[in-house]
């Protein structure tokens, strides 16, 4: 992603105005059995590249309605993309749909039947007939390989304009997008190949907070820049782009090197990396290990660490308590502490901290306590959205109380986001030599 | 939902005909941001009351854009629902866009006024112009009253056609949803004031198996009886209903009592009650309590007990392990033991299930060890999608090897779901006194 004078891009302003739209289908949808993972999957990648989807459409798989709104997509848009509708069942009527639309043919792919018949012997199994459904493809379209499934991807360009049709199941269709089709609309022109933006994320730090301190940069920089945040439990992203070009890639990168510059330790990375992500790599680069203990968020700030694979390199392991005895026994809490200062309360996240670390033999610990719903409430008189993180580190263990509006979920999600927050700034005074590792008397 | 011959329901056939189409606005939707759970929630919801949404459109706050597919559905459907686009800020321009499109004035409503201010005061605020915005509302339409927040929704009859406009944040659109749009639309024959099948949450047995081992019942009930499957990770749903409106209420709950009878344990619940639920009333219930040790699924275990409040009555607490040397810390593992048969093994699924029983004092335990990515195959030579579950309960301890194919996420969810089953298959033995309590030698 560095600039490179002599890779000259395609125009951004070009890309922002061609027009998308996403076809979704299945019952299973409209019926809110599955969460439509696909417009968030490719929404997100077309706004990174410079490309607004305009509109997403999710409809039942009934061959009618799929055929008026196809055609009425495709007069509208200059690229369509279609998820669902390609397998092997009866109800599969997506590709027949549009290809009456299109009026052009499905040719039966030998290529494809052979790929079908192949997957399938490699798993034990006889390939029935109704899989020959999926060797259909658009005469003179191309065929999009699936490495992950059996109903392969078709591409077709018709009138200036591009049909893209996916299979339904993600691990088929994210690959298949970011491999194959990705490529394809970059190099037509019809998306940036890389990033049309730079990012910077950045916690700790309110929006309204942040575009005050950024201001004067973004004056200077002038009215070609565009500036965007986008704000999620507690974090913000800044967006930092020149949509008219009247700014060059490298004026952009100097720009945002400026913000990070003034922003310091605000800025949690250049790109897309979470705060968990960039705790993990400066916690495997230290060489140092993790444990957490929770009460309030219930196995999510484990969760955090542990969703990606090959955590256990830096993640010692969770504890998720509930009561105090569950905190007295895992953690070797002296009981009496828990009696005077209320499981909820900075004495206990020191002490889950401390424990934690002691238990599990790990350099750093989080803990976090509190109250996130209605049925924890009452207990000291601490009102929900209370939350208590605590952090040890190899120069000490403190604790903070911190207080959150909003529903339980949001509660949570901030209070894991603020406890790794504070994580991540002292791993990177660490890094730094900023912090004097102390023996822990009381633990020693 | 236990049928009354008396009260009787809408015709079944007449709501399934109502064409609901869901406008979701926002580019925060389109970037793939924030993910769709308007359409999740209205889609279920709409659904169990005899009702398929026929469409959902997602598009940008573009004025232009919103009248033009506001139009388009407004003609198509017979209930059209809008979410987001009332908030106070300038690019909320749903109101005025639909407003024009209805040819209907918008009006200021001095009562929602009120309650905007009453709601700034109550937390020290003080209301900003901008916020007056929100008291438009159309003339001759009603008012839904906004407990959550400053944006009321909207409801608006017109030429037999209905309009529900519903504030953007889920936690303001969910209760305004249910306690006030359902009821409305009961009212008026577009809904069922009930659910509108009878739905059997199954485990344990596959789709497959399942028709075939129902089927004879199905057979009898005859023509009338309609059957769907909704298979969701190890899960799968049962739904009966009569469309055509042949079987009456009581020979639908006929045929799913007789159904319930076939399958015995393999039913979870009546309804939508899911694993974890039904576990954890089991627990509260005997009042038992229940530990949890995890190293492949990293806390989503403990995480599907804790996402609810209360769950500190039966839920004692869980670990999540990473390495060998957290397992034997934390729980009391011989090093041995996992030096001899790994990590994940059946022996350490019962090390763990025992150690997370005596370390938390529970009177069950459920542990998961395995393979759930890439970066942990190889040990011992056991393919990713292998899982071990450790049980303990009064009357032993046990461990079964599994095998799920898919990716990690989906190994994962497969993985959890299969141990609460097997969690809630010995909680009902033991509620039903099948099982001798023994004393545990091994760890007395």
């Amino acid at each position: 992603m560095q600039p490179s004078p002599s890779a000259v891009p395609p125009a951004p302003r070009a890309v922002a105005a061609v027009r998308y739209e996403l076809l979704t289908l299945g019952d299973e949808l409209l019926l809110g059995l599955t969460a439509n993972g696909h417009l968030t999957f490719i929404g997100s990648q077309l706004g990174r590249r410079g490309a607004l989807l305009q509109r997403n459409v999710t409809l039942t798989d009934e061959a009618d309605a799929i055929a008026a709104q196809f055609r009425e997509s495709w007069a509208r848009a200059d690229v369509v993309i279609t998820t669902g509708g390609l397998g092997p069942t009866c109800d599969d009527r997506t590709r027949d749909a549009v290809a009456a639309v299109l009026g052009r043919r499905l040719v039966h792919d030998p290529a494809v039947e052979a790929a079908i018949e192949e997957r399938f012997s490699r798993i034990g199994r006889k390939m029935t007939p109704n899989n020959l459904k999926q060797a259909q493809v658009f005469e003179g379209g191309e065929v999009l390989a699936n490495a992950n499934g059996t109903a392969p991807g078709l591409w077709v360009e018709q009138g200036g304009r591009v049909l893209v049709m996916l299979p339904g199941p993600p691990n088929e269709l994210q690959p298949m997008f970011l491999g194959q089709v990705v490529p394809r609309l970059a190099a037509r022109g019809l998306l940036r190949d890389r990033e049309a933006y730079v990012q910077l994320r950045t916690a700790g730090i309110g929006e309204s907070a942040l575009e005050t301190r950024l201001q004067p940069i973004f004056d200077r920089a002038g009215p070609g820049l565009s500036v965007a945040f986008c704000a999620h439990q507690g974090a913000v992203d800044l967006r930092l782009s020149s949509p008219v070009g009247s700014l060059d890639e490298a004026a952009v990168e100097a720009v945002a090197a400026e913000c990070a510059g003034l922003l310091g330790d605000d800025v949690v990375s250049r790109g897309h990396d979470t705060l968990a992500k960039v705790c993990a790599d400066l916690l495997r680069a230290q060489e140092k290990r993790l444990a957490v203990a929770e009460t309030a968020t219930g196995g999510l700030l484990a969760q955090a660490f542990t969703e990606s694979c090959g955590a256990c390199k830096f993640f010692a392991g969770g504890v998720v308590a509930c009561t105090n005895d569950t905190q007295s026994q895992l953690l070797d809490i002296p009981e009496c502490l828990l009696l005077q200062h209320g499981a909820a309360s900075e004495e206990a996240a020191v002490a889950m901290a401390t424990g934690a670390s002691d238990t599990l033999g790990a350099d750093y610990a989080l803990a976090i306590t509190g109250f996130a719903g209605a049925a924890e409430t009452g207990r000291g008189g601490s009102p929900v959205g209370t939350i208590y993180v605590g952090l040890l580190t190899p120069g000490g263990v403190w604790a903070k109380k911190l207080s959150y509006p909003g529903p339980r979920g949001t509660i949570k999600a901030r209070a894991v986001n603020a406890a790794l927050d504070w994580l991540r700034r002292e791993l990177l005074r660490v890094a730094r030599g900023e912090v004097t590792p102390v023996r822990r008397a009381a633990t020693m």
